[in-house]
C-alpha cells in the first residue's frame, strides 16, 4: 500500500479502466496494420484541476515512446473519459499507456476567469501566484530552446507580476491568448500519473483482417503445377487467400475410404487429414501433388499476383507417420503397449493418432511442432489453417503463435475451432489472428442480427476476428442442402458483407448440395476420401468475382465494427449498414429462397446521412434516391435476392 | 511466455474471469461477516476430461487454506462456468483462489460408459488402463490413511484388470459405486491448475451493510449528556448508528453567522465543520458539549444498547485551528504569504482553510491525519462518516482505510461525496464501506428503478454500498419541499425498505421544509449555523420505528442484491420485492403526495412464489391472499401510501 513510506507521493490522478483492454491485460487486444488503435480511459481527480493527458506508445523494437493527447469526451460527468488514438505502421507487439498531469497554470486560469465574471476585484494574491506560474512556464520554455514562447511567458508574468499596474491589464496578460498558446505548448510534467502497467496489443498485418478465402484440395485440380494454373483467375475473382487441405503424404494403414469407408479401396487416395507416409510426415510434400520445385512455383505464383497460399496445420499423425517410430514417446500407449487411435466415443478416427501433450518430452514435442510451421514459413507461406485447436492445450498455441510471431510477425494464424464459445474466445485471445464461426448455423434474421451483433460491438471485437465461411468441406448445412441454389446465393452475399474475411469451398459455386445421408452436413462422395475433376467454372462464380471486387472498393466492407443492423418490417429480409470512415454500404439480403419478398429499409439518423442520397446497387448498378426512414425494397429469389449499396452523398 | 522453457507444462486447464473481481484484482471486493461469499469462474480445457475445481480460501492471519467444491453451473456450454461460495465469519482481508484439475478416473469412466452403451466390446485396452488408474487411486487412498477406501479400490482394480474374466464383470467393477466413491475422495491433484494471483475481499462488520442512522447535532440536545439520554429512546426506535456532526472546537476568525452570514454575532455558535479553535483541534472536545468524561458516558451507553456513535471526520482547519501554527507547513499560501481560505469560485468559504496535501511534508499530514481517526477509535468509536473525501487524493484514503482497519477492520467509513459516479465508485473502491447516495434525486418510478437496478444489479454492488439519507443539513429537496408531510412519507418508506443502510437527519420528523430561500436545499435557519432545541417527539417518528424494527425482523430488507422492480401499471406508484433466503418483502408506495392512487403490483413467477401465498402488512396488520400476476392495491396520501408486505408461503 503506497503512504507515507513511499518518499513520492502517490500521484492524485486516477487512471482506471483503459480500452481495449483483454481479460485485464492477460492478453493483447489485436490491430492491424494501416489503421490507427482507438484507446481510451478514466482520467480524474480530487477537487477542480485542469487535466492533461496523452497516450504513448511503443511499436516493435522501438527504443523510446511517440505520444499524443488525449481528449475528454464526456464533459457532463466532469470529463472522466479520455479518448484518442495511435497510428500503427508494421505488425508486432505494440504497447501502450497513458501520461496525465494536472496543468497548474491553466487552473489557476479557469479560477481567475470564474472570479473575475464574479465581479470579484481583490485579485492580488491571486495575481502574485500566477506570476510565478507564469514565470516558471517561461522557465521551461528556455530549457526546450523555444525563445519566442519563453520571451512572451517571461514578459506575462512580468505583466501579471507588477502590483503597480491595474488588475486588469495584470488578468489580462495572464490570460492572453498567446502566453496560453505559449504555456500550453510546455506543459509542467514533473508529477505524472501514469497508467501502469503498459497495454499490449497486436498488430497484425492487414490479410489477417481483411481476405476473401478460397478452399481446394489440390489433388482435384492438377496438383501444384494445377493449382498454380488457376491462380491468375482466381486473382482475377477477387481472392485473396486460396486455402489448401493438408498437402502431405497420406498413410495407408488404416486408410479411409469413399464416403469414409474403413476399408479403403486400392484407389483410394485417403484423407488427407491422416498426415504421414513411408515419404515423410508434416515437412514432407505428398507425391502426387509435385515435387518442391511445383510447390515452390504455387508459392512464387501466389506472391506475383499478391495472393497468399494458406496450409492446413493438422497435428494428427497417421499410423505411418515417422514420428510414430523416431519419437514413439509423443503417443499415448495403453498399458498392453498399444496405440491409441482417435475417437470421440462412439465415434472412432482409426486413421489417426493424437500426439500426447501430456507426455514426458512435452518441450521436444512443443518444440518439433513449431519447427514444422516454421519449415513451411521458411518456404513463404504466411498463412496457416490450423486444424482443431481447442483439442491442443491453450498454452501450448499461445506459445507457439507468440513465438512464430516474435520473428514474423506477418504471420496468420485462423483457428478450425467449433466448440464452446468460451474456448473459441480463450483461442483467439491466445493468438489466433482469425477464426471460423457460428455462421454458417446462423439462419435467421434475428440469429445473424444477434451472433453479428456480439462479434462487432462486444467485448471479443477486440480480439475475435471472424472469418465466415459458407461453407465447408466438413459442413454442407440443411439450410443449404434444402434452400438449394437461391439460399446459395443469399448466403454467399451475407457473408461476403457482413465479414471482412469470408471464404467458399470449391463446389459451392456449382451449388453441390447433395448430403451423404439426409440429414447429414458430410457432402454424399466428399473430396475428404477422393479426388474429384475440379474446374473454375461454376455459375456462381461471376458472382463471387462481383462481391470480391466490392469489398475491395468499399472500406466500409473491410472492417466489421462499423455494422448496424436496419430495420425491414419483414422478417424475411435482413438489412444493415457497415460504415468506415466516408464509405458506407447498405445491404439488405432475402433469407427466403421460395418468394418474392416485399419490405421496407429503415435509414435511421443514427447513421449521420443526409436527409436523401443517392443508393447505388453495386450488383445490379441500378440507382435509387434513398432517404432517412423507409425504403422500399423487393427482393426476388436466386436472380435478385439482395441489394449491395453504395451510398453516395452528393 | 511459458514454453518448452519451464521444467513443467503449463496447465492445459483454463481458469479465468473470477467473480468477483473489482478492477481486475486492483482492489478489493467487500463482503459481511456472517454471510457467505458468492464466487464464480471459467474453467475448461481442451478435449473431453472431466475437470474438478474447489474454491480455496483464507482468513485474516490464517496460516492455511481452506477448500470446498465448485460446481459446473451452465451444463449446456460444456459446464465453463463454475460457481461456489465461502463463509467469512470475521472481518479484515480474506483471499481466496482456484484449484482445478482434470480427473482421469472419472473421464475414463464417462469413456467406458459410452462405449458401452454403444455396443463396443473390444475394451480389453480401455480395462487395462483403467485398472491402473484405480490401483493409482487405491495408492492415494493408503497413503491418506482411509483403509477401507484403499481396499475398495485395490479390489476394483485387481478385477477390472484380470484378463480372465469377462469384460463385463471387469466393466461392472470399475464402474461400481463403491469403488466411485471412494475415488472421488482420492482425487489426483498433482497437475493442478491455480487461479493466480489470488483475489482479495474486504469483510466488514454487518454495520456496514446494515443500519438504520440518525444525524443530530448534539448542541442541539443539550451535548454529550443530552445525547447520552436519548441513547435509549433511539435504540427503542430501532436505530443502530448515532451520527453526530464535528464535535470539536469551532473557530471564532470569520465566523459564519445565521443562515451563513459572513458576520457572526457574538453568541452565534458558527459551523461545527469549521474544526479548531483556542481548545484544541481535531482531538479535541467543544467544551460547551461536555468533558472528556461526558464523551465517553455517551459510548459508553451507546455500546450497552448495541448502538453505534458515529464522529465526523472533516479535515478541513478553522483559522484557530492549533495546526496552523503547530504546522504552517501544511497550508497553501500565496507568495505574498497569506493563506488561501476554502472556495469554489465564486463560493468562498472563509471560515476554513484545506490542508495542502501537495505540501512537502504530505508524509507527516497524513500520518497526522491517521492519528486523528486512530485518537476516536481509541475512545470507542467505530463510525466515521467522512466530509467530501471527493477533495482529497484518493490514495490518501486508500492508505488511510488500510492502515486503520489493519488493526481495527470492525471500523466502518461513510463517504459523504455527493460528485461524478467515478469518484464516487472510485472512493469505494479505495476503502469506503458505505457511501452516500444520489437517492435524494431520484424521485420518478423510472429514475428509482434506473439508479438502484445499477446498484443492485451492476458491477459496483461488489463494493459500493449505499446509505440512503432522505435528508441531511445540506440537503432539502424540492421534493420535500413541496410535496410536505405526504412525500416525506413516502419518502421514509423508500428509503428504508430498498436500501440495507438509511438514515434521516433530525428534523424530518418533524417535517422541517422550508428553504432559506426558494429552490434553494439550505434550510431557513440551517442547525448548522445555531443551536436548536430538539426533542425525540416528532410525528413521524412511530412510522420510523415501525419500520426500523421491520427491517431488523426481515432479512430481505438488510441485503440490496435480492432485488426486483415490479410492474404496477400506474406511474405514480412504485413496488418492488426483496428476497433473502426464504425471506420475502413486496412493497408498493405512492409517489403522489396529493392523490388517491391505484394499480396493481404483479407479481412474476421469477420470484420463485407459490401460486397464491398470504401478504401482510407490516405497517397496517392486514392481511391478504395475493397470487401470481396482478393484485389489485390503492394508496392513500399521508394515511397509507405505502404497503410493506411479508409474504408467508403456507
Amino acid at each position: 500500500m503506497p503512504g507515507p513510506a513511499n518518499t513520492t507521493m502517490p500521484p492524485r490522478i486516477v487512471i482506471q479502466h483503459p480500452t481495449p483492454l483483454v481479460d485485464c491485460g492477460r492478453y493483447p487486444s489485436k490491430a492491424t496494420v494501416g489503421r490507427t488503435v482507438e484507446v481510451g480511459a478514466d482520467i480524474f481527480r480530487d477537487g477542480h484541476e485542469v487535466l492533461r493527458a496523452v497516450v504513448r506508445w511503443q511499436g516493435p523494437g522501438a527504443d523510446s515512446w511517440e505520444e499524443s493527447p488525449l481528449r475528454a469526451v464526456d464533459a457532463e460527468v466532469k470529463g472522466v473519459r479520455w479518448e484518442g488514438a495511435f497510428p500503427v505502421d508494421r505488425p508486432g507487439r505494440w504497447t501502450w499507456t497513458v501520461d496525465a498531469w494536472a496543468d497548474d497554470l491553466a487552473s489557476w486560469r479557469v479560477e481567475v476567469e470564474r472570479k473575475v465574471a464574479a465581479g470579484q476585484t481583490d485579485l492580488g494574491g491571486e495575481l502574485s501566484e500566477g506570476a510565478l506560474l507564469l514565470a516558471a512556464a517561461a522557465d521551461r520554455a528556455r530549457t526546450a530552446g523555444a525563445r519566442a514562447d519563453a520571451d512572451a511567458l517571461g514578459a506575462a508574468a512580468t505583466t501579471t507580476g507588477d502590483a503597480s499596474a491595474p488588475d486588469r491589464a495584470r488578468v489580462a496578460a495572464a490570460l492572453g491568448a498567446d502566453a496560453v498558446a505559449a504555456s500550453d505548448r510546455h506543459p509542467d510534467r514533473s508529477r505524472v500519473a501514469r497508467l501502469d502497467p503498459v497495454v499490449e496489443v497486436d498488430v497484425d498485418p492487414v490479410r489477417a483482417a481483411f481476405g476473401s478465402w478460397y478452399e481446394l484440395f489440390p489433388r482435384s485440380w492438377g496438383g501444384f503445377d494445377g493449382v498454380t494454373a488457376q491462380l491468375p483467375a482466381l486473382a482475377e475473382l477477387g481472392f485473396d487467400v486460396v486455402y489448401l487441405p493438408p498437402v502431405h503424404p497420406i498413410g495407408v494403414t488404416n486408410r479411409k475410404g469413399r464416403n469414409n469407408r474403413t476399408e479403403a479401396g486400392p484407389d483410394d487416395p485417403g484423407s488427407p487429414w491422416a498426415v504421414g507416409g513411408a515419404e515423410g510426415g508434416h515437412t514432407a510434400l505428398h507425391p502426387d501433388l509435385g515435387d518442391e520445385a511445383a510447390f515452390d512455383r504455387m508459392v512464387a505464383e501466389a506472391r506475383r499476383l499478391d495472393l497468399d497460399i494458406a496450409l492446413d496445420f493438422a497435428i494428427q499423425c497417421s499410423a505411418d507417420h515417422p514420428w510414430l517410430t523416431e519419437h514413439p514417446e509423443w503417443f499415448q500407449r495403453r498399458p498392453d503397449g498399444t496405440l491409441k487411435y482417435a475417437e470421440n466415443p462412439p465415434k472412432k478416427y482409426q486413421d489417426i493418432y493424437n500426439v500426447d501433450f501430456d507426455c514426458d518430452d512435452w518441450q521436444g514435442l512443443w518444440e518439433a511442432l513449431r519447427d514444422v510451421v516454421l519449415h513451411w514459413v521458411d518456404r513463404g507461406i504466411r498463412v496457416f489453417r490450423v486444424d482443431n485447436p481447442h483439442t491442443k492445450p491453450v498454452p501450448f498455441w499461445e506459445w507457439l503463435i507468440h513465438t512464430v510471431r516474435a520473428e514474423h510477425p506477418d504471420v496468420v494464424f485462423l483457428a478450425e475451432a467449433f466448440t464452446h464459445r468460451a474456448m473459441m474466445r480463450t483461442l483467439a485471445k491466445a493468438g489466433f489472428n482469425q477464426s471460423y464461426t457460428y455462421f454458417t448455423w446462423k439462419h435467421s434474421r434475428w440469429e445473424l442480427t444477434e451472433y453479428l451483433g456480439e462479434l462487432a460491438h462486444g467485448e471479443e471485437r477486440h480480439y475475435f476476428r471472424p472469418n465466415m465461411f459458407v461453407n465447408t468441406p466438413d459442413i454442407l448445412t440443411a439450410e443449404l442442402a434444402e434452400g438449394g441454389p437461391a439460399t446459395f446465393v443469399s448466403r454467399l452475399v451475407l457473408a461476403a458483407t457482413l465479414s471482412p474475411s469470408y471464404g467458399i469451398y470449391s463446389g459451392y459455386e456449382h451449388f453441390e448440395r447433395t448430403p451423404v445421408v439426409p440429414g447429414s452436413e458430410e457432402y454424399l462422395d466428399s473430396e475428404k476420401y477422393e479426388a474429384k475433376e475440379r474446374a473454375l467454372d461454376g455459375p456462381l462464380l461471376p458472382l463471387v468475382g462481383r462481391l470480391n471486387h466490392i469489398r475491395r472498393s468499399e472500406p466500409a466492407l473491410q472492417v466489421l465494427e462499423g455494422l448496424t443492423f436496419l430495420d425491414t418490417e419483414n422478417d424475411a429480409i435482413i438489412a444493415y449498414a457497415k460504415q468506415h470512415g466516408s464509405s458506407t454500404v447498405i445491404t439488405a439480403v432475402s433469407l427466403d429462397p421460395d418468394h418474392v419478398q416485399e419490405g421496407v429499409v429503415v435509414v435511421p439518423a443514427e447513421l449521420g446521412l443526409p436527409p436523401s442520397f443517392t443508393a447505388t446497387d453495386l450488383l445490379s448498378e441500378q440507382s435509387w434516391t434513398w432517404r432517412l426512414g423507409r425504403n422500399y425494397v423487393r427482393l426476388v429469389p436466386f436472380d435478385a435476392p439482395a441489394h449491395v449499396l453504395r451510398v453516395d452523398v452528393a
